[in-house]
């Protein structure tokens, strides 16, 4: 038998910091449900210190789930405790405290003199609160994770002091992430190699690798990290995460499954899950794949040339390396309809990874026949769609009552709206430059407010002629974004629908108060 | 000085091989001229046998361009001598002939009996034909390149031996490709590095590249190669091309030079083009790129996390290893409006890599006034959405002359069009599920005509209240695709003018008749 490699996925930390792609308790939970049905072994959930909603979610995570779950914590005592209090229910807790320790880090955020006069001493000082948060976690779990932030560009001598210290302190998985994406492969996989030879106890404790994609290398790096002695890969689904993101799951599993050859490595992730897995993130998050992205892009398993397909016909292999069937594309082609009834509904829900509750499912269903009354077939993208959209909305504090434009060329595009809130019903009309700029001018009379329109997509969410069009408008109040999205087959519909749902979130965010960033 | 890495372009010819991406003349000559601008040492052109209009479209670029100019050639006469045909005013013409050489794809593509009984002899078949076309390339050309089709997966005996041969027979460049994307980067880079100690005449050539990235790997591979000899890489902007695409330029260039520290080799690339040159591949082959892509992703140096945001006060290179003016990105931010004038509009966007001609440029200055009358603002991405959508169209058959929807909740959708030809004026209306369906279904009554609907994409191309809408139609008509493009602040104008472009695409098809498709 081959050696297992860990699969952490941290689609709900790192990924959730993509611009834009914040997730609400709900839909962290159903995509938490839906990375341990990919039987990956461990789930960073968040950052529980974070804010109030990132604890919540975690805590909900950690409640029910059967996998390890990770909670993120700085080198502080606040917040190893508060990911403590949030993962306290877990069946497998594990706590994941960091701190920098690349010396253009440690000068940039250790600056003041009370951490030491000279570079040497702040070393010190962070060798020192490494080890005590380490060592605090350890009075909470066994379970203990820490990352060595910038790891990628930090002295190989000192990482191998802090690597050495942290696993004397408790640490069973010590992480070398390349913070900012800057490493090759072989110069990494050189650094875990080396680590490996200089760091005494290094059999104490497994090592884990966090690569982002600066360059291009996340995958190539997390590979060749495994090949020198990392035992765990931190990664996302789509390989979402900051800026140009991190190493991508589906890449790195499917590289080790179709290379075993060379590599002799396995994982246990269920790889027909991928697909469905990369949809569901994809619509949560708002945050497209590619069509040439690697294993889960709309044309990666696409054959356009006729040489190549003419190769095709002959032989699948000569041009197929991996099917689309072992990644979960087309697994089973379900179409459901109108007579399908709740009970076929909902069994094809939870096939795709969703739960919805049985009071959410009444939502669901009703939803479901509105949808097919206008579209005889319903596919499987269209009911992720229904799910994004529809069922996981929190705290909706004005709902789209009625909509109307009138638009073409030599016409003022004109709309009205009416939106029902449970202290009133309000109704508002504005023209626009188009029916969408319209919709959303009538709205934001109606509400008193003029938020910066960042980003506004549509896409057809099903091919053929009664497509479902999905709407995600990103919107900034301030400092902060907000998403939304809108489903319907009439696209100023599903572009009204979504910028309100962008602005509930804004007002749910005024409510609540602020919340602080994360980062590994 | 560090050794030159040879940056070979192949976005006009894989990249145009992506499923949907087709370009016309216009487009590829614009995209040619940029290519020249980012530096780059050779651009594929496309396939000139495949059709009379990839022909054509090679000779244009050769016609004009300065840079080295290749065109591919299946191993067979008629390939060459049309390959020749369309290079010959090129300054510095190249013909590329390609062969495979994987037993796999020997045993699939000569499985007859002609070519030999035995896999041996069949491989002696295949060596003789490459040798062969080389030779005879070599008779209208000095710079011929060879391609050894799914060289990743061919046995490295008889790899030597035909690149030995193919040198012999007077190939300047021997072209690697891991055709299919298998390979790991160790791996590869071991495969160069024993032909280069495997092939006698290896100094008389120089060993390219072709990575393709189903395994997320083409730009570690392409890296690798030419850590272990290569001296040319294949590759294409945005990393677009058959399936999970090829090496990303983008990312190879930067990480050459942000890495030239432990790399020491050079490319000659205008890196401050990059940017340029990506939105314009984007924007001309409607094939998005994804906000986590690397290099020239929205969210590439996008920093969310409050540590992150923290850190980059205190010091941009905490998290940031290249800077987002080192690509072109907001390199100048010079805004137009109606005062800049036509002298003023010109030279912006030769400046974003355009180059309309006094003709085109009256119709540009016209749509740019008008857009100047809805919006106050004309950013660069205005511009090129411009140019990508009302610049470079031929043979616009039907136009689209008026256009009325009515639509809202509670109202059945409903379009009124008016087309124009040369011949007649139509006009239709039509219901539907949503306006655009409904102004789908108007255009299709017109037209006599019901094509699948593949794709439809919107994308708000500039931020802002009244951001220009974008939309990316893609129907099927039988075995083929074609793809529109239409542009407006009213979403349902943009979709009709996309969607009657994409089938005044499929008209002009089927006018000059099909197209045979290409590959390496």
């Amino acid at each position: 038998m081959s050696e297992k490699i860990v699969i952490f996925d941290t689609t709900l930390r790192d990924g959730e910091q993509s611009p834009g792609a914040s997730l609400n308790g709900f839909e962290k939970l159903e995509i938490a449900r839906q990375l341990a049905k990919l039987h990956v072994d461990v789930i960073e959930a968040g950052f529980p210190v974070s804010s109030p909603a990132q604890f919540e979610a975690v805590k909900r995570i950690a409640d029910e789930s059967q996998v390890i779950i990770a909670g993120l914590a700085r080198a502080k005592e606040i917040d190893v405790k508060s990911a403590y209090d949030a993962l306290k229910n877990a069946k497998h807790p594990r706590i994941h405290t960091f701190l920098c320790t690349s010396d253009i880090h440690i000068l940039g955020k250790f600056g003041e003199s009370k951490y030491g006069a000279t570079l040497e001493e702040k070393r010190k000082t962070v060798l020192k609160m490494a080890c005590d948060s380490v060592a605090y976690a350890k009075t909470f779990v066994g379970d203990v994770e820490f990352s060595a932030e910038d790891a990628g560009r930090t002295d190989i001598g000192f990482l191998s002091d802090v690597i050495e210290a942290t696993i004397e302190a408790g640490a069973v998985t010590v992480n070398i992430p390349d913070t900012t994406g800057y490493t090759f492969p072989l110069e990494f996989g050189a650094k875990i190699a080396e680590l490996k030879r200089r760091v005494k106890n290094i059999d104490k404790a497994i090592i884990s690798v966090h690569c982002h994609n600066d360059l291009g290398l996340a995958v190539a790096n997390s590979l060749s990290a495994i090949q020198n002695g990392a035992r765990q890969v931190e990664c996302t689904i789509n390989g979402i995460g900051e800026r140009a993101g991190n190493a991508s799951l589906e890449e790195i599993v499917m590289a080790l499954k179709v290379r075993h050859d060379i590599c002799g490595y396995h994982t246990d992730t269920d790889f027909t899950e991928i697909y469905n897995t990369s949809r569901m993130v994809s619509g949560f998050t708002g945050i497209i794949v590619q069509p040439n992205k690697a294993v889960v892009g709309e044309n990666a398993f696409a054959h356009e040339s006729g040489i190549h397909q003419d190769g095709m016909l002959k032989n699948k292999q000569t041009y197929e390396i991996m099917t689309p069937e072992s990644v979960g594309v087309n697994k089973t082609k379900i179409i459901l309809g109108r007579h399908s009834g709740r009970h076929g509904l909902k069994a094809r829900l939870n096939e795709l990874g969703y739960h919805p509750t049985e009071e959410e499912m009444q939502k669901v269903y009703e939803t479901f026949l509105e949808l097919a009354d206008k579209k005889k077939e319903i596919f499987d993208d269209d009911l992720r769609v229904l799910m994004g959209d529809e069922i996981y909305k929190e705290d909706e504090l004005y709902e789209l009552e009625y909509m109307h434009v009138n638009a073409g060329t030599g016409t003022i595009p004109t709309a009205t709206v009416q939106l029902k809130s449970e202290q009133k019903i309000i109704q508002e009309s504005s023209t626009g430059d188009g029916p969408v700029d319209a919709v959303f001018n009538a709205i934001e009379r109606a509400l008193d407010l003029k938020p910066a329109v960042e980003s506004y997509s549509v896409r057809s969410v099903t091919s053929g002629r009664q497509a479902l069009g999905e709407v995600i408008v990103r919107i900034r109040e301030g400092e902060n974004s907000f998403t939304g999205r809108g489903t319907s087959t009439d696209i100023i519909e599903a572009s009204a629908k979504g910028y309100l749902q962008a602005i509930n979130q804004y007002f749910v965010f005024v409510k609540s108060g602020g919340e602080i960033g994360d980062k590994v």
